[in-house]
């Protein structure tokens, strides 16, 4: 099937004129024989206003009269959107994630899609229309109205390319993804394709183009997402399945976490539960923990450090006060000014030394690592915050990553490993 | 079932302390034992604000997805409206019109309700929620959003509490129905009951705290509306089926519309087909036409007369100047300084006279009639404009409509007419 679905965000629909312009673009395609569905969000700050709206009734927003609430902020878009394709002269229709059969879990305010009614966007777009899909939203069996949650409309973008077995484009403010943050590095270099897999490691690290989510569900239904500019027709970065030939980069992109604090327990009991019941109890206060790491310190006591991100220290800190006044004899210190630089790379799988050209470009600098961790994929280093930045610069230098990665051997490797 | 349904217009709903307040009359109700359904319009002026949003896009928004648009307006209230009631402390539940299976025909800005699938509303009742429905939308058999066209609210409350056999009452900022605009006439009192046919022509004649649609309804379905001050706890009119005892009050209300034109058009070919033509041609360019004369001034040319709201009158002198060039011999004349003061009672019907009186206490006021037109239930006059308000306060009086009509006929009348 010959069809392009486009996601734009709430910045690219903020107004009057940005809704025409991304218009133009669907038409654009359509000229060119495509069958064009649109997936757009909320105009640009209205979420956060429906947010306001409900703070002045209620101290705390049941959960599915939020997201009823929240849904009407893509309906509105929809709408205008379909107003200005046909003002332009283009058949389009609108369509509620309700009217498309959209149908979600009834976790409200992060549902996750079970199916999509396709036949319904199938038949307008044979019909010719161009076809625009309220995102971030879905509704229950019963019909309630639900939310995706953070990148939900990527959620649905990817979930109905998937459904049409379309093409996939993410329409934003940057033009794809970077091998590092270009406003800190400023030899980074816009990737031309990037690994599921890296692409996860890349957003867990702060890269905010496109939420897990979206990305996790691309990953399991196997669609490509095209991440762009809305402002310009390059190509931006194309997020695909994992080949043998990225195995020969060994790292794809660098990040900075910029401010992280770290609490670290002591005399933590050293048996079973434990553990749980202190992530549970900061789980509950909504605090997202980073990384974890735990070390013996006797046969009976432990201490447990993890990082958060800084903002939720307070409410982390408070968490842990508690918890040293239930657990006799453990105590918590706090650490307020650190970074985390990552490096993220399929190619980590075969190669070695990765590591070490990581900490030997630190060590050359003088720059203290203050805890590692490790994933198959992934190396981070906490950091002092002041060295974040010149962290993040070395390593981007230390492997290369300014420069197009040569691909010499990539095509007699790939032939050997197709015979 | 011991069910009331309150219907809040956009000024009952406007902000967060008004959205309180209506939450905390539905609660007053719910502490007495009654079931509550609460329908809500968009807060204040949410829907103009729509409008413009979608002109901002198109010149002719597409009605399908106008429809889709303002629906919005009320989905925000309802959702908004359920927190505030579970922020006081009281279990409460939102409903779009698709959510409650409010089913309407697919004639987009003015759809009429076709069925309601009054279940999932009872349910939630017996379940001891408060249901509160967004009004003035439905959806079609296919999922499309429709809207009911203006007073649309009104029809949603009518109907719900035509479903559900439960009581209905209009929060609005008037306290009742008066016997004329208290504006104009200041002994104007407020009625405790009203039939639906005064009601209807009331509104007709520019009284607007009740739609006509709601009213026919209500009519239709014979549910009596309880027309009050969101403001105050007093009870305001019932407007109710029309009973024996209504027919001893001769006239129960007047009204003055106080911005009219008059078109005549004379020489028009008397043969058939030709009014239709002329009133086809005004119909296809959006103009209502109030009171329509025609004579026959020669066996083949006709003079025919007919009153427009005044700011239709351009529009209206266009269609006309149009028609006289198509119609040979044809002229059109314009009047725009007119107002028109009515009297309506269903006791006409039984009682002679009526005309006379109103026409006695003009004459003697020195007013000039202009044109005269009647129904079964009511007598319009049409003046100058300059004397529109002093001849309303005239036959307010002519009438003793500033006084509590006395009753005590009616008892014996009543019986004997059972017997």
């Amino acid at each position: 099937m010959n069809a392009v679905v486009m996601k734009f965000g709430g910045t690219s629909v903020a107004d009057a004129e940005k809704i025409r312009a991304a218009a133009r673009r669907a038409i654009r395609a359509r000229r060119r024989g495509r069958q064009v569905v649109m997936v757009v969000s909320a105009m640009g700050k209205t979420t956060d206003e429906l947010h306001e709206l409900a703070g002045q009734v209620t101290d705390s927003p049941p959960k599915r009269e939020m997201d009823q609430l929240l849904a009407t902020g893509e309906q509105v878009t929809i709408s205008l959107m379909a107003m200005a394709l046909q003002q332009m002269g283009w058949p389009a229709i609108s369509f509620t994630a309700g009217q498309i059969g959209l149908i979600t879990d009834d976790v409200h305010t992060k549902a996750r899609i079970k199916r999509i009614d396709v036949q319904r966007v199938r038949r307008e777009l044979d019909a010719g229309r161009i076809v625009i899909v309220a995102g971030f939203q879905g509704v229950t069996e019963k019909g309630a109205v639900t939310t995706l949650g953070r990148g939900g409309s990527n959620v649905t973008l990817v979930a109905i390319a998937a459904s049409l077995a379309a093409e996939c484009e993410n329409y934003t403010d940057v033009d794809g993804i970077y091998t590092a943050d270009p406003r800190i590095v400023p030899n980074a270099r816009k990737l031309d394709r990037i690994s599921y897999d890296e692409m996860l490691e890349l957003a867990s690290l702060g890269a905010s183009v496109l939420h897990n989510r979206a990305v996790e569900f691309a990953k399991k239904y196997d669609v490509p997402i095209h991440v762009r500019s809305s402002l310009t027709h390059r190509k931006g970065t194309m997020i695909v399945a994992e080949t043998e030939e990225m195995e020969r980069i060994v790292v794809s992109g660098a990040a900075l976490k910029k401010a992280l604090a770290r609490i670290t327990l002591k005399n933590v009991p050293d048996r079973p539960g434990v553990a749980a019941s202190i992530f549970h109890a900061l789980a509950a206060a909504n605090i997202v923990v980073d990384d974890i790491i735990q070390t013996e310190t006797t046969r009976k006591l432990a201490t447990v450090a993890f990082t958060v991100d800084l903002p939720d220290l307070p409410d982390a800190r408070k968490v842990c006060r508690e918890l040293c006044g239930t657990m006799k004899g453990m105590t918590a210190e706090f650490e307020d000014g650190l970074a985390k630089v990552s490096v993220v790379g399929v190619g980590m799988r075969v190669h070695t030394g990765v590591a070490q050209r990581m900490f030997a470009a630190f060590g050359k600098a003088g720059i203290n690592i203050r805890n590692i961790t490790t994933s198959e994929i992934k190396i981070s280093c906490i950091v002092d915050r002041a060295e974040g930045p010149k962290a993040l610069r070395l390593v981007h230098d230390a492997f290369d990553l300014g420069k197009t990665p040569t691909r010499r051997m990539t095509r007699s490797r790939k032939k050997g490993q197709i015979r």
